[in-house]
Order: C-alpha cells, then structure tokens, then sequence
C-alpha cells in the first residue's frame, strides 16, 4: 500500500522523525509475518468514520471543539467528497486495512428519503473509487436510525408502522450499498431499539416487530445476494433507558427465541460490555461458547463512569486476557478489531488521532502476541484442562455423554463420600499472567 | 385457621391492643375477598424459612446479632424440631399460607451425605406433621449447594465430577423430600454457578453440565411423579463474581440452548433484578413475554450499594408497577410471593420480624389492590393499546403477520415520506400513576 | 399574578377544562395558607430558563426533537426576546414564583466578548421588564463556563491564565446582571473544574487557581454591593470525568481548606446527589450539619443509570424524607426548589412542559404536606430523640461537653459491663413512614 | 533477618528450586540498594494480620474453607500464640519487614474487658519477643470496633453513651499496645460509624461526637507519650450503609471542620477508593494536596463488584499510576504498604498464601521502579509543568499570589480576545505511559 499525500495530514506517525517515541508504532509492524501471515492481516483493524471523521468532540454540556482543515466545500455532497478523501488518506498512513460506516455519516441526509438515497449513491460511487485506489476494504456498513428524531421512540421497535417502513427501506438501501462496497458484514445496533419507560411500552409487541425486521433483512440480503455476515452489537442502555440487546446472552435469547441464531453473530464493543456489568472477556467467551463470535469494536470505557465513553483502549492486560479468548475461540473469522473509539474532547489536533489510533493498535498488536505467547506456552490452559479432567473419564465422562442420572450418581457419592478440596490457585494464576506481560 | 400459643411468639400484631398504628396490617386482610378469592389465596405470601428461622445478623464484619429464645435443645435435630415449631407458630400469627426452604435451612448436615439424609427426613415428617396442622402449605424447595465449602467451585459446573456427583444425590433428595411435603415448585438458584476468574475456568464446559444437571433433575422428577415446576432464580454476581443465570434473559438464553425451555419459569427476585441493572418489572416482562413467568422472590435492594442486601420493601410504587406487570401476564400461577428478606441486623428482636413482615406483606397487598384499579380504570393500558395501533391495520398488520418485505415497505416508506412526530407522554403517564398512589 | 396570553401557549392547565385529572394541580395550590403564608411562598418554585427554554431534547445519540413555536426572529436577540415573552407567560401560568438561568441561555453570545456582554444587557434589560410586569423574582443566576470549547480543560481550573481571566470577565458581568435582576442567589456549578486524567494534570494547583477565583468573586460582589447568597452546586462527574465539587462534603473539605466556609452554601441536585453514591436526604443532612443549606435543583436520575437524566421528580415517598430534612434544618432561608429538569426526549409538545412541571411541584407541594404532618406528629423525632436520650445526661452528657477522657471511660465502661443491645428498628420506622404516606 | 524453620510453611519461594516462575519474586528483591536504602526499606510492606492469619475464606453465603495447620492449642490464648509464631515466620519468609493488627486478631476477646485485655496483655508480651527476634516491626496498630454484636449500630456513633465509653476502654488499650510494640502509626477505620437509614439517625451528632471521640484519643496518646501518626482510613460503605468517612475529600471536611486537621493523616485503600467512585491515585492525590497522605491499604477490588472484594493486586499499570503520586509526594513517611488483601475463598493451601502476596509484592516492586523511571525521565512532569506555565508569570502569576482581581482580569480578557485552544494530548500521554509499561 502506497500512501498519498494530501489534504495536510502530516506524514506522522511511520514516517516521523522519530524524535518521539510515543509517534511511533512500537509493536504494530503491519508487514510482520507470523504463521505466514502479515500482522495486518492478523489484526484486520478498521477505522470507524462516525467517530474519526464526523466526531467533532461534543458532548451533552457542549458543542464539537474539533475543526478540520478538509471540512468546507460547496454543498453538503462535496463536503462529504473531500472528507471522505482526507479518511482514505489517514486510513492508509495508519496503515489499517478496513473502514466501517453508518449510512447518515458518509453522506448527507437530504430533505427526504429519495434524496438520502441519491445523496448515499454518489458518496458510495466515490468511496468504491477509493477503495480501489487505496486497496483499503470495508469490514461493515450499517445504517444509522437513532440520531434522526424520526427514531425517537425506535425504529424497528417504533410504535409507529410508518418509522417501521422508513427504517425498512433505510436498511434496504444500506445493506445495497454494503454489498457494492463488498462489505464482509452487516451490523446491527439498536441504540432507540429499547425502552425509556415501561408506562407507555409493549414490550412483547417491540420484540416480535424487531424480530420480524431482522427476518426481513435476511430474506432482503439472500435476494440481493449479499453474503457477508451479520452481527448483532449488543449496548444496555444509552440513549435509551433499556435497549432489547443488553448484552450477548440477552442476544442469544432474542436470537433463539425468533429462530434468527443459524443467521447472526456477535459485534462485541468492549465499551458496552462493562456498562452491562460484565468483562470484554466474559462477552466473548459467552458469544463463542455459542459459536457466535464474529467482530469486534475496539475501545475501553470508564469503569467508574456510567456512560459509554469510547476511549481508544491502552490497557494491555485486558486486551490480552481478551485476546487469550479470541485465539482459543479460533479468531473473528469475517471480522475485526474496529477502533469504535473517539479522541478525548480536548485532543483537537490531526496529530491527536495519530496518537490515538498508534495507541490502540499497539496495544492490541501487543495483546495479540503476548496471547500467542501464552497459548503456545499452554501452561495457562493446561492448567484449566486439567482442572476438569475428572470429566475425561469414568463418570466424569458419563455425565458429559449423558449416559447417567441421578439414581447412579447418588450411589457414586455414598461410596466415594466427602470429596477432597482443590485450590483453585486465582493468585498463582494472576501472576503467571504477568510473567507474559512484565517479566 | 386457628393459631397457637407457644415458644413466645408474643401475640402481636394482628391481634394486638392497636396501640401502635405500625403494629397492625393496613392494606393485607387475609379474609378480604376480591373476585370471588381471598386476598390471602390472591396473594399467596411465603415466609423464606432462613432469613427468618436461620437468619442471625451476621455480615462480612460482624457475625449475629439475633439470639433467639427457642434456639436450644439437646441435640441438632430437637433444635431443628423446636426451631421449627416457632416458626409454623409465626407462619399462622403472620397469616402467612406458604413456606419455602433449603434443605440445609431445616434440617443439620451430618457427617455423611447419608447421615444429612437421615437427618432431613426427621425434620421432613416433623414438617409434615406441622404442615397438617396448621393448613400452612410449601411453595418451594430447594437444595444448598453454595454454603458448604465442597461446593466453593461450584455445585453442578464444579470441575471436580465428584462434587457434581454430590450434587446431583443432594437435589434427588431434596426432590424427594418437596414432593413428600407437597411442594408446588422446585428452584435453582446457581450461587456459586458461574466463576471467579476466567483463567481457571471453561465457561462451556461449565454450562454444558449445568444443563446435563438439569436435564438430569427433569427425568428424575418425572420418575418420582413430581409435577410441580421447576423455577431458575437468575442472579449476576455474588458470591461468585459472574453467575451463569445473570438475569433472566441469560436464563432464557441458557434454558433455549440447551432445550430446557418447555420445563423451566423463572422465579424473579427483586434485589436480583436490580443488581443485574434492571428493574423489577422489567424482569417480570421479559419473562412473561416468554410465557416463563414462575414465581416472586419479594424483597429490595438499596441501587446505591452493590450488594444483595434483601431488604423488606415497602415501596408501594414500585410494587405497584411490579404488579401491573404481573396481572397483565396472568398471575403467578403456581407461583407465589416469597419474602426472600432479612431484617436489618440491629433488628434484633422478636417483634421486628413481625413489622418487617407487616410492612412487606402490607405493601404488596395495597401495590396488588392499585394495580387492580389501574387495570380496572383502563386509562394506561388504553393509551398503550393506542400507541401500536397502527400495527393493528394495514400494512402494520402485514408486518405483523410477516406478510410483506423490505420492498414494498420502502415503496410505502417513498409514497408517506416523513413520519409526523408524536410524543411518548411520560410525564403525563407518571403523573397519572400518582394519581392512583396519591389521589 | 395576572396571566397574559400570547406565543400559543394553551391555557392549561390550571384554566383547563378539567377533562384529564393528569392535566391538574392536585396538591399545589398557591394560594393555599399554611401558617400565616401561602403555599406558593412556602415553596419558592422556580424554573430553570435552559432545560425548559433552551433545551431542545438533544442527547449523545441525536439532536434535538423539539420545535417550538415561539424560535423565530431577524436576529439572534429578537429570537432571545420572543423566547422570554413565551418563558415568563409560562412561568405565569404554572404558578412559579421564580426563575433561574445562565448568561448564554437567555442572551446569545456573541462573536466577542463585548459583544456577548452588549446581548446580555438588551436581554437584562427586558427580563427586568417582564419581572415587573409579572411579579416572577430571580431565584439565582450563573455564568456557563462549561459550553464554549474554549472551558473545554475548565474555566477557572484551566491551565491556560488567559482562560481563567476569560472566566473572571464572564462571572463579573454574571453578577452585575444578577445584581442588576434582584437574584436572590448565585450559583457555582464547576461542570468543567475537574480533570478528564490525572496523567495532564496539576490537581493542587487547579484547586489553589479555584478558591482565588471565588475569593475574586466574593470581593468583587462587595464592591458592587450583591448582597445575595453564594451557593456552590456539587456534581461527581460529567461532563469531566471528575470535579473537585464532587459532593457536599467535598465541597465543604473545599470551602474550609480555603477559608470560604463562611460565605457560601450548597445548591443541592438530586440527581447528582444519587451519581455520587449518596441520596438526596444525604446530601441536605451533610450539609444543614455544617449550616450550609441554601437551595435545592429538583429534579430526579434514574440509580440504575451513570449519567445525570434530568429527570422531573414524583416519587413522593423520596421527596418526602427529604423535606424532613429541609424542615428540620429550618428550611431553605433565600433559595427555593428550582426544577433543573428536562422533559424526556419524545416529549415534543408543549403540553409536555406543562405535565412535567405539573407533576413534580405537585409532588414537592404534597411531600411538604406530608413532611410538617410527620414533623408535627412527632412520632418519628420523638424516636430519634429519645434513641440518643444517654447524651442527655450524666457521662453521656460530659462527653458532649468535653468534660470527660479515655481514662474515666474506662472505669466507666469496667463498671458498666456489657452494654444492653438494643434494636435499631429500621422496619417499624419504615411502616411508620408509610402510614404517612399511603395511610 | 534469618529465617526460621516451624509450623510446616513451605520454604517457598525464595528458598525454592525455581521449579516454578510464578514462585519467586522476580522484581522485589528485599535487598537491593536504590539511592542508598534497600528496597524492603523504600517499600516498607507490610502483613496484615487478620486476612492472612485470621482469614477463613468465609463469604455472606458460606462459611470458611481454609484450615491451618497451626490452629491449635489447649486454650484461645494458647491457639493464639501458636498462630502468631506461624504469622512470624511468614513474614520472615515473605520479606515483608513490617506487620499490622487489630486488637480482637491478636488476641481472643474475654467475657468481659477486663478479661480481653488480659488476653491482650499475654499476646502482646508474645508479640514483643517475636518482634525482637525477628526484627519485623509494628506498622501500626487498631481496635476492632465493628464485628462485635455490641457495636452493631456504632462504637463512637453509638446512639449508647455506654458503647461510647467501652469503645473509649477499648480504644485506650489499643493504643497502650501500639505504644508497647513500638507501632509507628494508630489507624481510625469506622467500619460502623455511619449509618444505616437516616429514619433513626440524628447525623450531626453522630459526627460531633466521632470528633469528641478522636479528640480523648489525640489527648490520651500525648499523655502516655505515644507520638505515632494517627491515620483515618475512608471507606464509602459496606458494613454500613453509608460511613461518615466516605472518602479522603469527606475526611478532610471532618478533620477541618473539628480542628482535627492538624493531627491526622489517610490511610489510603485502594478498594475503597473504587467504591467511592475514584481512582486510587485520585484519593492518593486529593490527600497529597491537603499535606495528609499517610500510609497504604495496597489491594484492589473489582470495579464491576459492589463490595469490598480485598484482592491482592497485579495490576503494574494502575500502581504504577499510584506509585508516580505517592514518590511525587514525597513518598509515604511513618507509612507503608500494608497487604490488606485476602487469599481468595477457593485458595485454600498454603502456598496460596505465598503466591498472593509475591505477586502483591512483586506487582508493587515493579511499580515503584517504574514509576521512579518515569519521574527521572521527566517527560510526563515536563508535560504538566509546561501547561500550566501562563501561571508562572504575568498576571497568571499575580492570580496565584493573589493580586489582581476581576476588574483586571476583565481588562486584560477584553484586550487579549478569544483563548487559542490547546489539545490536553491525552492519548499521547497514554501512550507514553505505555512506553514505560510495555516498551
């Protein structure tokens, strides 16, 4: 991939002087080979380009402080062009082989959905002609229905049959648009797709419309012949008080319950997975036990705040533990790790996303092969084995085959009588997992 | 039914001299009948026989507080016996129709499983006895199998086999033992199913034999005749970091995966409800909505700290809310409201217990009795009704019965262009709710 | 009060028909004497100018759902104009006695400093109008230093001394106008004194630059002559991840380590009294015990959601225990119940505003009521009273007075023995509360 | 300091075969020299003697899993001191030079004062000649006045004068002890004073007579010579509802507010710090500004948790963040670092013991050379010096000292016009952190 130079992003950060260390990639060599394959096509990063190149650093006690030097043209389709220029641009100077976007953020909404529509078909005729340029590819598209006032009360969800038709051929058009962009997924996330107040909600009625949705844009997908992947983006709540997707295990029910399970995998945020109380390990082990582990979007949050803060993730430990569970889980096959991250609302500068992402995709990179180290060491997992071997044999080994009942199991535990403890050795583990990370 | 005098139960409330306004039911009158139905069979109130029987006050700094009169005796099973006695005593004064226990609640652990046994069907005959007399019924059973510490990893999804062996004889007595005192129900509550850390853990494996445990207790209750329901009681955390039931749409996941869903409700608690992020009466709809609403577990957190602090409620309003949903659905069936409650550990003596139950069982009934006029009166399930009306009609109703697809709703979506905006109302909703709580 | 009728404002609800009950007061009426004054003194209501004029029903998600009738004009100041015409006949007509505001709110700023202040005197000018021709008092008035990207590091808190001057010259004419109105109070929210990562940040000396500011304050009110009270508002986080005001005992901790302990009390906000882990009762208790009660944001968030939601109050039974506390510490002096509230995202209408407001002074007015009845009843005080009753007299009595050591305690305490336990009777308060409430 | 044979503690880890990594120290080694003073004396850790040697791995839903091979004996005060020689030799073989109790850990507590500070006596005289021998020193020293039932509504905010005046006996003994080992600090940690519902509290006197309370024991000390740092450790809740100390913020408006300042410092938790919703460094810091920062609870808890969950901490990154605080400081003083972590329920073997507090150690030991490679480097201080540099001359200097006011500031605001932003570089300081971290 050769990189171009225009719209005035500096040639940092792989191209830097090298004065500062913290410009640097330091452990993301995207031409690294491991197991015969580059580290970029390890890693399959993406950048999203709601928050990197809409995001203007807003938020609900103040307007955007973020100005950028490709933000003018004429009208709003220009304005879209060159913006969408600048990101191809930043995309391959970060060397980050995937984009991903909501419809309403590559192009402008028009005055009705005819000229959305337009508006969208040019702005993905010039995005096609980019990604030819840049070889860059879109991991997913999706379509935004929860800014729009439209959606307040939901989209699929809506009590209103009319939103439900407009989100209908809002879908319609993006997953269209996904598939001329050979997109390899298609997300859902149901940000209105909840409740604010049970008072005025029929929350069965909601479930059975959002499953029908769901079942629509299957049998749109089979007959446009889009075949990529689609994922559910579970989210507990914000901006709705309760969404339906809590989180993967709220997922798989609503899945199971509508026969939509053989369809759908799992787009885990990291973000979204704390703020529904749980590890960005637990929702993927949780995802994969299912076999429904398919993206993820890359970013950290504030365990001490209470709302979704999107920060770009430095934390190698974390990202390690969920590495650790990816790689068991056999990788994101279709997917990637999509940096759904934002610059904090003081980083104003171009270099500020710089930093950000070289943050980020360190840190993963790094996670990523210190979990390499650790599964190929196999002390962690032999550990847990053998933890459960006494289930590899005798009646261990009926119960797993469901070949015992109770009656026979109650005969084993008279004669074998009070069993022995076994430590489940919580702080030798905790330090055998910082020997990979600090020596 | 007639009380009795003994073990020094003092004769209060109900039939105290009334000098004190908070001594006496004001809402619950057992006789009352509503709809051709007592309110004491409406209500169908349980007193959890360990908080109250076996509860002393103790907390992670403190051990009891509670010393009871009628704990004494010669010998483990005359004081179970004694024990017993003062609670049947309570069971009638409090004019309470169900109890509920553990196995371990009622009878002592032996030194063997089979001396446990021995000791559980004494105290199962004396129950009985007790039960016969007093016309007081049992709502459910269950076994322990989290305070023991052979169970410290876990009881069915324990990696020992032996242990879940143990397990599996423990529930085939308990089984036993709640259909042989006519128990209407049978409920898991996972306490230590889940884990403490990911890096000792197979979080599939662990599922998979919790459902082989399940399945197992099916078959057996079949074998034996028990037709009573079987109830999970979800709970995210604590003891254990992450139970696998987290709330019910986890449960739902979990019992849909493994083909139990036909056979199991959900027995909801409140404190539950809220630990995992959700309200209590949106536990109660997600579980109705599929048709697996079982049983109550009444009591309350505190949503600023993070524990399970089992509190009686007094809380009319969000009783009432809880209630509406309950109705709406049909009821609990064979399920009941069971004070799964503590008094605070200064409480110490006899007659907290009784206020503590008053209070609960007072605000229930008063929150049972405005649900009745809220559904009655019409007004909110009429604005609600309204509210999806339009997928009552048209092609809301072909969306409903799956009859049209992405295409011709967007045709439809480009003939009506904009939907108009309508409010959700939640103010005035909230204010009409007072009107019913407040006048 | 005479009300006026213009900018479509319907004549609800207190002229209304009456064919909605929710569309009425049912406790607040105005002109209701209770002890020699009107209810409408008693309560000191007051309307928050930004949530209910300038709020537009934007949230993270999606911009504003909210059109109103009366946003149109040449230019910025005729629209600000019009916009308080509509503001002061609503004031009016749901019966508040004051308002409350921002600079920015009221007058727009403009594209200097001067000329910012040249808006906010046209604004001042005809707000001191309509004051007169109303009767509606200014309650307080503050300085939005949070908004404009210039505060994004903070305002007096930012690193940059040019900023901190900015700030200086926007609070100095912040006073002049509130002078200039009558305000009653002023306010300090720090929504941007905080830090977003201590990794920036120079705490001490953020806080040193925070106390001269209010001391600059404090001299500069004298010079003037703005005799008003100094009111700080705690919040724990957001917009910041952490402000220094993060609670009323922080902000004491604050006001003491600075010697402004004598000038300033607390502005007290419900919803960000429950962000920072505390209740609302708290909050007042904390800070009448350092008599330093001043006024009250009313409004309520949601426990099981992180972010300040802003809500309007009716949870009567809460409101209830807080005005216990506000009654007993002798009430608010010079502030008021201010409703820093916001109606809910789909509640587009103007009749939203009015059952909004309708709904939560309608709760404050019938928790007042409730409030003096159990403060006149005694019931509860006498509990209180008489628990403590030991430090009334003998060596309880001398430990208050500080006429007795460790030493005497001891020879006490040996002679003593064993203290007498005594129960806490938590469940009897809790049903005694109730009978106040629902009978 | 030589190490000793007995009770059957493994001669792990330092004395090990190296059989196993996550056996041995890998970055604490007691005896390397950093800027003249060896490391076990920049660290100063130290054992906590109630989780490590009273700890059962009891939880609220289970009773204790961990058997000890030494406890015992013929009589509690024998039982007692056969566990204090294992204890010693712990802290002999772990290296950590000092240790930490409560009064009721050490030595039994009698049927009467009189008889527990008899018991006391015996066990301190033990615990003298262990000192001595061993040369483990006494870090500091504290009454336990939250388990026993008598404190169950407060020991110093005890609606009782009585428990006050046995706390004041109790309190009077501790420090007599602390004094007799040679303790270099006496901790305040008001596990019960607080409250648990305000319905039954009169707060402002609970908090005057905490305060009359510290006052006898600041005299008390001076009379018997102890010349120790008193220390006051926060803690949100958990016993209590909510404790008077919640935090360091709302112990410094205690302190002030009593004339307490002057002769207390913090004894920091890390656990609590997260449970009052901030960081460790935010507590470490707010302490730092008011000159209090005392000594270290070093564990962590688990941000997705609501209680107190006591782990041993592995996380470099956050110590490290912490340890940057602490040495900028000027470190701890007559501080330490005390293991106030527990083993978890399932790690029941000795070894357990050894592998929680070697990765404690060693996590710590990493952070302190981390955090001094940081600090020498300077960039990260050089970041923040140079931000805040407009206040080091010009009229930022004479904010700071005081001289300029805000007709000045309006002045120079008006001349200077709009503030330039500057981006605060958050993610560029993250990734520079990482750099130490991670390399």
């Amino acid at each position: 991939m050769k990189s171009r130079h225009f719209a005035g992003i500096p040639q940092i950060p792989f191209e830097g002087t090298g004065t500062d260390n913290a410009l640097a990639f330091r452990h993301y060599n995207p031409d690294e080979v491991i197991d015969g394959k580059t580290l970029k096509d390890h890693m399959r990063f993406s950048i999203a380009y709601w928050h990197s190149f809409r995001g203007v650093g807003s938020d609900p006690f103040g307007p955007g402080t973020i100005v950028r030097s490709w933000e003018s043209g004429k009208d709003p389709v220009s304005v879209a062009k060159k913006r969408m220029d600048a990101a191809f641009e930043f995309f391959q100077k970060i060397q980050a082989p995937y984009w991903c976007w909501h419809d309403r953020d590559i192009a402008p909404e028009g005055s009705s959905l005819k000229q959305s529509n337009k508006y969208l078909d040019a702005i993905v005729a010039h995005a096609k002609k980019l990604q030819a340029q840049t070889g860059v590819k879109l991991l997913w598209g999706t379509a935004n229905m929860f800014s729009n006032p439209r959606f307040m009360c939901g989209a699929a969800t809506n009590p209103d049959a009319h939103v439900f038709a407009y989100a209908a051929a809002q879908v319609k058009k993006a997953l269209e648009c996904t598939l001329e962009l050979g997109g390899e997924n298609y997300v859902f996330w149901g940000g209105r797709e909840g409740y604010e107040t049970l008072l005025n909600t029929d929350l069965k009625r909601e479930q059975d419309h959002l499953a029908a949705f769901m079942h629509m844009a299957l049998d749109y997908a089979k007959e446009i012949g889009f075949t990529g992947q689609f994922l559910i983006e579970p989210k507990p709540r914000e901006p709705t008080k309760h969404q339906y997707d809590f989180d993967v295990a709220s997922g798989i029910a609503f899945l199971r319950t509508y026969k939509l399970d053989k369809k759908f995998k799992f787009n885990i945020e990291t973000n979204h997975a704390t703020l529904a109380g749980h590890t960005f390990e637990h929702e993927i082990e949780v995802a994969a036990a299912a076999g429904m582990l398919g993206s993820i979007d890359a970013n950290t949050g504030d365990t001490l705040l209470g709302w979704d803060t999107d920060q770009f993730s430095t934390d190698v430990k974390g990202l390690t533990l969920a590495m650790v569970s990816i790689l068991r889980a056999g990788g994101l096959g279709s997917g990637g790790f999509n940096f759904d991250a934002k610059v904090r609302r003081p980083s104003i500068d171009k270099e500020d996303l710089f930093y950000a992402h070289i943050g980020g995709m360190d840190a993963y990179a790094l996670a990523f092969k210190t979990a390499r180290k650790i599964l190929a060491d196999g002390k962690l997992s032999g550990f847990v084995k053998d933890r459960y071997s006494s289930f590899d044999k005798g009646f261990g080994k009926d119960i797993e085959k469901k070949k015992i009942g109770f009656k026979d199991l109650e005969k084993i535990a008279f004669k074998l009588g009070e069993p022995k403890p076994v430590s489940g050795r919580q702080e030798y583990l905790e330090n055998l997992l910082n020997t990979y990370l600090h020596g």
